[in-house]
């Protein structure tokens, strides 16, 4: 069933459906493990930490909303079922149970960090493809980044 | 690790985190169904039932997390990562794709009607368990009921 | 027309659905009187129970609603046109014309003290039948004493 | 008991009082019937017709609480209690039970159209007697007016 | 020194002048003896009417705001120099010293109700001048004729 | 295609119509005139009228809003359309390109000018047939004066 | 009369200036014609239409503050008058008179996708000449797609 | 009558209350004459000087309100009522009749200077007698003198 | 001095009224444990248990009015003057002088957790007597059992 | 445990550490005595009084947090505990049950007279030692007198 | 002590910050001179002037922060102290004292426009190394230029 | 330029000009350097302290402000340039570069530290000179010394 037609030609649709139907996966996959970890930190930055997990489950919930939006302005069906989630998600997540503080600021960084990668190349991907598409992504990597930033100096050690 | 000591006997408690935590993996799934179905309906009612699914992905956010605190209480790690709904969730879902906009009406009101009939046991089963559990689980209930009759009600044929 | 199932088993259904109907008078009458009172009551204490007034009349619009949407929800179409509430409404109320302060602050203690008699009743009736509509009866009920007991120790003479 | 003396003569005072009298019922009877359909509407159109017609119920309970102090003003008390309006209502009004959007909103339509030809006599009849009453009523005519046209807008039969 | 032209005819210009010029003075006084009553009211009543006499200075410092810019617009530069107010008003006011809260409540009552006898002569004066002056008079006669009415209601002796 | 009634007879309909069409063209034409000389104005007093013009073009929308929906309130369709506005719209207005501060004043002092003379016909002219649409008049008439004041109390020229 | 230097080199100020003077024309168009549609829409969806074309008449009126404001920026005069709308817009628009509800979605949907096909070469245009007007046009031309493609979800037929 | 029992000495208790009195009067006084030329003012400076005018007599209102209420603090009713202030208001004050913007906005500053440097005396009266009265007027000096040097920095000539 | 009659039989009011008074002596205690603890914390953590404790204060203030006017609303008049909490209050409590943020944590942990206990077994014995007065109970030990984890969360070491 | 070190020399600390507990206890112990009052306040006045006491509460728990971070500030550690406020508050007090409406006020009257004749004293003390200390206590005093004058003008009798 | 890790290759890692440390820097010196004229400008146009530059502070200082958490979020430590901007700050600024209002505009429309100048030199400098840090600087210069050409528009002489 | 005169006599003036103006650099450079460790704060406390800095920021801002319009009231342009800052200033300060949270907390308890003494013989200095600048003072240094508090209780070691 075709019911949105897209406004871009077929093959540069195809590339920024690609690259915001994986940036989708991501962003529902951060905004999932984000909470998790909101509810199983311990240890005694656990107010801060709590509080700075729920920032990013709140940026990216709202990120992964205006990508699968996207998509479909696109006319691409966006897929964020959890069956989707669970098989497509690769960046690192928490184990079952209790986190640490550290742990949990240590597993911010990394999957920050591995999102933002893979976005920058999406970036230079879809420049030509659709700036529109290019410019959201650039967004999304920009807040991304700085929530990442803030993990990684959270967790240089104290002075001994 | 056992970080944070139950309030409840163990038994109790037990009984407690099951309920919960099975409530968490429905309530977490409604809620990406429910922004799935917010994507991809189509169709004369599309700008009626995108806000109206909306609403249940707030609720049912909202609830979740709530949940997962009150297993967090009751000091039980709880489990919403994306492997685990994925295999764990099994309320009606939506396949790929666009979604007519009855069919997204009819799937909310099959799906929510499930939950209710999965919450209504366990308001049973935590009655002696844990009264607090139960009054939460009597909250979500009432509210996922409300949601439910208004798809339903939508769903009946117009006036031929 | 059959059109909204109910979650619930038939006899339960019928048991909470009367409850809720009753419930539903009562709060549309008291919102009324309410009113009434608010508009014709005189004296020296004007002002203060004007405002007070207000007050019950926008706790029990507010109720009236949830009451008469949770009936609909179960499957069962309130009825709260004006010849109903005329017909079944049986709690104290005001004579037509102005109405003194005191008066009209005994009034509201009786007509909410009757009201709450009855609630109770309906906390009983609905415990096994739905835990849902008993949890919703016992905040209406708190809400209801509370306001009762505003205008019963307003009612204290003062010193001579 | 005269408490409130009116500040106009009185033959203009017993044109205005009626004037307001008569209007206060209908107001009350639209506000009522508005929230018995809100209830009771079933069918595709649902989710649209249930908020619009909670607007008529803000705006008819609002113009009611004007309408019935200003008769106080006038040094008239205003009658509201549930018996009379029973009594004296006499606008279309729905059936018990579920009702159809399509009747919904024919019959808010109805209700809205006879309530608008009963205002613009007593605009005609106060004009002399309270410029400021009938100033009142012009503003009721224009929202109720503002009401019917959004319903009856909607009852216009979609392409074949 | 003419600064700004009038969009109504000479005479009519010269009858709107007249109106808003004495309703300004009215409006200004009525808010400074609202004002002084607010600080010198005791009696059990104090709070009740500390609290709607400030009320009426709201109201009619907003109004004397808008009969003074309206008399602005019509060319004729209103007049509410302290020396003015004093030699022209001409509303019951009160003595120097403290004012008991019922005395309070019958000055205000004395004093709105004056005032409204002599905005409803004015209301006729501009009917034909300019509507648009005399809509202003009436929808400032409505507010203070509401207010009148909660004073004089207040001071209904209560049930000995 | 005749889909709303009127709640007017036939002739009092025609004559609000027209008033509210003319009305309505007249609007939007200030309103975009306005909005061309907030974009251009330049001189010492540039913020100070860039601020003062969208002041104008906030109440022209909104007035034009309630103009357009009280026409289709009445069984009238509207008509707004560019082509409409160019060829009926006959106030003031500006050339291309920048405008000085003063020049701006003097244009909106003219336009407003001119509007609320065409305005206070049509209050004459829709007395009998609606006084709905009289009061609605009215109330336009008062808001584009009071600007009219502001823009010409800005063009007395300063002290020497 | 230059009054306002640019901060580009002459021939990029010409781009620039060209791609946002259509782009202004296009987007006040299609705010007057959004408004025309949400006046005259009927039909079963009035309601959620008329709401839905109110978002695109405020989205257009701001684009289109910020593209006259850019303009003006580089030192450019924007032309927003009536006549050059009436002249230059040549987007898809309504005849005069009532307009079906289905009929005003494809309407939307054809306007807003023919404003997309535009920005985007204009989008084309300015990326060498000025990257600050590109990235305005790229960010409303992402808000356009995003209102085109709900006016399209809508006008899927539903099922039979 | 004495009602309220002052809780500072009977002589501290005079002082204080003096200086409370002639502040009052300066205050109510300085709202007056700042309504007043708000209303009158004419010039190119109209918009902002009307704008500045209007904070003088929120300002000035506000702190006449908090110096009658500490003078019922401290056992005396204050005195604002028109004809007190008439006889008793001695700063520099406008004549009738429209008034250029240069003169309003020196008018404001020497009114302004003449009310701080009265106020400096009496901060320097109340300081053994009443340093909680004292710390009121070093406040509203505080914000006068603020006031003032808006005014007098707004009159420096212009450069030729 | 028996003023408001109690909405209870007999024994179940004493069986609320003896758990509503217990429970009320636990919330002032921790309300003032809990700012003792927020003004004295001192160390590293000292800003995020600093504001953590402020929480507990709100919560614990908000539910002790609840609990307060629940008592007088069943016609037992509550005691929560300061010789009444030193008497009966017996959670454990700070000493004098500057607290650790460890141990401020600690000390909450331990608190909460007994106030928690405490209020289990009230749940329990009101049960029976007064299910609104156990629906309280219930809300307040689900907020009291969330805090309580948030501190032991917060107490769990951090990694070596 | 010296943790916090003192901006002020060791004499001028003590004087203001000893200033600033005593103050806190008196604002502790009016807070609680003032809730006391409005949970059990009866007679005609309840509303109002009941109302007006927790202003009270509000301002002295507002006061009292910022009078301990005041010594805390000073390197002195508050004493906020039960034991403490019951060991030390000698202001009036009320007995255990209900208060009538003109006692409630009378004590209140006496309560905050009282504190007030404290604050004063130490008003004096602090002049020297610390003016920020002073500064504070001056801006209580203000609060506190205006809060006694209005219950005392409250107790005033009405006209026989 | 290298603490956070860049996302960005080496090179491009150097660009991007010398970019942004080059920018803070401008933007730190903006606010500043912003002050600095708003609490030094005389003149007519004081208050109009001394408005608008608060506007260009707020925005400055908000950019920077932004400017150096992007520089922090790159791994670079961000430099903004005191000795840092005073000796690498180059745009236009005032000299000590006051400042007339055309000379305030003047300078801000050299300062913006200097400012400007040197971003669209970043602008090309970046686009390779880091499209995100671009698109940051491109946002900048649209919210200066508009700034910039409010201030130029303002200083067109007056007509003679 | 003389431009704004004084309310002050000469040598009070010069006294509270110099107090001002020293207190500007200061609350500007706090200001600065508490930006710089918001940005380059590192370590476990990282979050903390980051917001806690921006309070710092927010504060000493907004009493800049404050403090430069004081002095120009006062006659005496204030200079809060970025040269007059750098050369001035001299509180302690950060070098430039990362900086660990335990470093940043003891740097802001010197720097505040400092800033304090200084404004507490500035506090005595302008006593006599001027109460209102006075009056100022010390309620900066009210505000500073909270802050320092804050921070030095921060800095207490941890348990170990």
């Amino acid at each position: 069933m075709t019911v949105v037609r897209s406004t871009l030609p077929e093959e540069a649709r195809r590339i920024a459906a690609e690259a915001l139907q994986d940036t989708l996966v991501d962003l529902l996959g951060l905004s999932l493990i984000g909470k998790q970890a909101h509810w199983n930190v311990v240890g005694p930055r656990f107010r801060s930490v709590h509080l700075q997990l729920d920032e990013v489950v709140a940026a990216t919930r709202a990120q992964a909303d205006t990508v699968a939006e996207r998509a479909a302005t696109l006319g691409v069906p966006p897929d964020g079922r959890p069956e989707t989630i669970a098989k497509v998600f690769s960046l690192p997540a928490p184990d079952e149970g209790w986190l640490r503080d550290s742990e949990a600021v240590q597993l911010m960084t990394d999957a920050l960090g591995a999102a933002v990668t893979r976005l920058r190349e999406r970036i230079d991907t879809t420049e030509k493809a659709d700036p529109v598409t290019q410019d959201l992504l650039i967004s999304i990597t920009s807040e991304l980044e700085k929530q990442r930033w803030m993990f990684e100096a959270e967790n240089v050690p104290g002075t001994s």
